[in-house]
């Protein structure tokens, strides 16, 4: 998406020599624009792990990149199969609920193993071609899911379309944590569909969860639409069923951190009491699916998929802006134990609008997702 | 009840000649104890107004000693008729939820309008009469006040021992907001069943919402659950779901601002996001209910109560500890827009619990609740 006239995806390569992985540190919005070079695997696992990098495809795209970035410090005194088993490993301890970086992981393992049984002149070649390789599949991801997240725009602005046919009004739709274009490489997944309608000329108005205890929706959404001059009003996480309650809204649209083969939906924690929320007021739930956050091997999520919990520093600070810095202002006691639960899971049932993925709109159900997703 | 030692209620007149109204100042805890004279009404309206004090009871107690403090001011020139006339309107504009203030209101208008129609020797003998009628009733709806507290307590000790005898582990209570001492004169409304558990043995934990945007949960109930020892834990207004889900909660417990004859409370905002968890969670819902929180002029919450809209900054900015002072933080982007709703209506259906009053549990219905409270 473009800030102040520069076009920029949230992960890049560097135009320098050191092509480095540089990317948008998303601790620092809406404050200040910092960029941060990515120059090894251990540089691309914390940046995960601290959230410089975040939202369940960013993630999958870190870990693509981080690929290339471990095996330019391959030395030869490891097989390419164990240094990639590795890296995988170190990978896979960073963030335990999306399972975006699963995905990424596997995909670059399979193809870096199927290159370690060829032969190479040499570790050098061998070296140089697993590095280019790896760079190929972390560019193709990134390109793959900028079009995929166009495509899931499309998909989502038909059911925007029908809405404002039916009101004539701006169509209101809430949207909780951030599933936008600092979620993904670009374009976003939840918010696809609200860039696509504003493309289209249909007038949308997005409420926005303020999402603690990261914010991501006050610091990051609303970031990102007031950037792209998309209508919006920000709110309390509390405040979703009252205006529910209250005709305010016409659709809900979140993203998914780790959807199962029957529907459920792992996403930010607070997810499932908005999903509560429109089911009780029969306003439609809708999901942006990528292809990469689905788990065919999960089925029941509540019972299976791991959810994190961070540190409770996360509900006793509160980081913002204190007029000079990022600082940040305890809200509790000290001595309060607190926990902090990352995300939570939406079951299937409550998912009645359905997945907008880049094939159209999928129903909540295991028959629907396993004929989608040809799984 | 007890801060180091020390007994408080929220309000009290103060043992020094001026005979001022003191309150705890809410807004500085649970940083500093600071104690706040009302001198005059408008004192005390600016107290309801800016949230020195809050709590649907302490409100009314607030205005209840209002009129105490304003007839200490009346001069000759108007009659004690307009005169509480004026102290009236000026009180009900302070805050719209909450139906105490306008009980409490009510009471002292008319006690002390039937006064007026006595013959007094002159002037300064009706003025001292006033004055120490209002503060005789004040001084009553304050005891009363305390005694109800107790009562609900004792209605909901039975709850709680019932869930212990079934169980035999601590019983897990989550409750939203702060319907606490803090909120009442003393003891509290939702947390006086939690005090009377602890007192008679039963082991209780207690989940406490951080409650956004002006955070009561974390910082009033989490301090005063701490100062009286009861174990807690902090979770963010998102997490309530999470953890139902999960098992970790027998039954939640919230306070009302305002309860319908058919039994709908308006309550502050998330409270009914937390009432629809419960439900599909089968968890019973339970309402502290204190008589002068009935409206029974009203009977469909979600259409007839008025709900506060309060200032945006309180969404924008988050006000806490810095390390040396109370400070604030920016968590949004500046211009971003934002809407403050302060209250939500937890319809009577989702009340499955019912309402724990003085008099012991009323069902959530319109022919219970008139039976009960005689109305």
């Amino acid at each position: 998406m473009f800030l102040i006239d520069k076009y920029y995806r949230t992960i890049w390569i560097e135009d320098a020599p050191e092509r480095d992985v540089c990317v948008i540190d998303q601790r620092d919005l809406p404050f200040s624009l910092n960029i941060r070079k990515l120059k090894n695997l251990e540089d691309a696992a914390r940046a995960i792990e601290n959230m410089t990098v975040r939202g369940a495809p960013q993630i999958g795209g870190t870990a693509v990149f981080a690929f290339y970035l471990a095996l330019r410090e391959m030395t030869p005194d490891i097989s390419l199969k164990d240094y990639i088993s590795a890296i995988s490993d170190r990978l896979a301890v960073t963030r335990p609920t999306a399972v975006d970086l699963f995905y990424a992981i596997d995909l670059q393992k399979k193809a870096l193993t199927a290159l370690s049984v060829q032969s190479f002149d040499g570790f050098d070649a061998l070296k140089e071609n697993a590095v280019s390789l790896s760079l190929k599949i972390a560019q193709k991801w990134c390109d793959d899911s900028v079009k995929e997240c166009e495509y899931i725009g499309l998909a989502g602005l038909d059911v925007i379309k029908k809405i404002f046919a039916k009101t004539g009004k701006p169509v209101n739709i809430l949207t909780h944590c951030n599933a936008g274009w600092l979620a993904c490489i670009d374009i976003g997944t939840a918010t696809a569909p609200i860039y696509a309608a504003q493309k289209a000329g249909i007038p949308v108005h997005v409420w926005v969860d303020e999402t603690r205890p990261r914010n991501q929706g006050s610091r990051l959404t609303a970031f990102e639409l007031q950037e792209q001059k998309v209508p919006f009003t920000l709110i309390t996480d509390n405040a979703g069923g009252h205006i529910m309650q209250h005709g305010l809204v016409d659709m809900v649209l979140v993203g998914t951190d780790r959807t199962t083969r029957k529907g459920d939906v792992a996403n930010k924690i607070g997810t499932y009491l908005k999903a509560l929320a429109a089911f009780d007021n029969q306003i439609p739930f809708y999901v942006g699916l990528p292809v990469s956050s689905l788990d065919a091997n999960i089925g029941n999520g509540i019972i299976e998929i791991p959810i994190e919990e961070r540190s409770s520093d996360e509900i006793h600070w509160v980081e913002g802006w204190n007029g000079e810095k990022i600082d940040k202002v305890r809200i509790s006691p000290f001595d309060a134990p607190a926990a902090n639960f990352g995300f939570d899971v939406t079951p299937a049932r409550l998912i009645t609008g359905g997945f907008i993925t880049a094939k159209g709109i999928c129903p909540a159900n295991e028959k629907d997702i396993k004929s989608f997703f040809e799984i």
